[in-house]
């Protein structure tokens, strides 16, 4: 998969391309990564990138013309350009695998006030990262491109994609790791029995806790089986504080 | 304020630190922000950072020693630490609005298959970006970071944080600038009419209409005026693709 970016901050990537997941997908041959920037498309003797909003309004507005160029530039037959942005589609897992199927995604990053709105008739999909507004698309991009990379084929172990948060529409049970004991602070002692259907049971049961504490609204959306609803109605029985 | 950042990875940093405004800010005296290696905090000659899942599974665990030996040494009487995690509320415009009022924010990145539990018992809050998966929590601590500290007083004009996405509980209408006309691609009238309040029912209406067709989720939770529904009642009542 190629995947390129399209930028006026190219240099705010630095710390991304540098990262191991990613290094790796390189090197595997799983990933070719190009940034590009926009500013070399800009025409005319100023390079005028930004201007003033029509109708008025505080901040500058991307001009259309240099990201039009710039996407006429580096577009291929199969690419599908994604325009990084608030006003769009809630980025999720699904779409992480879905992106991780194209040979060719385009991340189109935004800046100041957004992007001339003539811009989106050459986008094929707006992703909004969350309710939250950034100062440009960039950190949205390493994110959707972060999200994509570790799902290609070779980049992780297949099996640690498994079972992750969201993927099963459940939040991750905890993890504990080396000292069993920290200080006093034991691992719960079923991590240490070695009986592999308890274990399972146990991190069912935590990931359950897990969702109805932080994400009540996955379970909503979320067909539980009998077992599941099970659980969930002796969680929902137990006192605040009776568990951590 | 003051933002630290404790990472395996402080190099995924390097980018986000050139930031504009990041610069900006800290060029004001509004911010101070610090990447540090918990790397340095991990004892033994080893300085083993991770290790296996007790329980079993595929991937590594962040050791709790190091974790919570960096945070002793960055903790202030006034900090509150945020861990990055998919098991995590998630993260939203009213919350970079809260930590924006902080004095010291700790912004704790999970790597791997995540942190040993026994580190929450440290941890004021978990936040989780979005329903996606990735590598680290060092891209969302970009955003939750890059969020945050464009609302510090004196940072963006105090007029471009407001009415911006997610502020009023709508997405923003469409922006324009130069040229009016791109090869025949022409900016809606009105925008060049001069009549601000006719500019003001339009953006009112996109904003609406970018709200129904991106984010209905938005429009269920949020108290609409009789004048906004009636709008909402007459973009309902389009045949698709009469306005785009």
């Amino acid at each position: 998969m190629k995947i390129t970016i399209l930028t006026l901050f190219p240099e705010s990537f630095d710390g991304f391309l540098q990262g191991p997941v990613l290094r790796r997908a390189v090197r595997n041959g799983a990933l070719a990564i190009e940034v590009v920037d926009i500013r070399n498309y800009a025409d005319g003797s100023f390079r005028k990138l930004d201007d003033n909003t029509f109708g008025g309004g505080v901040g500058q507005v991307m001009r259309a013309k240099p990201v039009l160029s710039a996407l006429a530039a580096v577009r291929q037959k199969d690419s599908v350009v994604c325009a990084m942005t608030p006003v769009g589609v809630p980025y999720t897992q699904k779409m992480a695998r879905e992106l991780s199927d194209l040979s060719h995604l385009i991340l189109l990053c935004g800046h100041y006030e957004g992007i001339d709105e003539r811009v989106y008739k050459a986008v094929d999909r707006r992703i909004c990262l969350g309710d939250f507004v950034l100062t440009g698309g960039e950190i949205a991009a390493c994110a959707v491109a972060d999200s994509v990379i570790r799902l290609l084929p070779g980049v992780l172990k297949e099996a640690a994609t498994r079972g992750e948060s969201f993927e099963n529409g459940l939040l991750e049970y905890p993890q504990y790791t080396q000292p069993a004991d920290l200080d006093g602070d034991l691992v719960p002692p079923v991590l240490l029995s070695g009986d592999h259907e308890k274990i399972r049971k146990w991190r069912l049961e935590e990931s359950l806790r897990a969702t109805l504490r932080y994400r009540p609204d996955l379970l909503r959306d979320r067909p539980c089986t009998p077992k599941e609803q099970a659980i969930l109605e002796r969680i929902r029985k137990e006192k605040p504080g009776e568990r951590q």
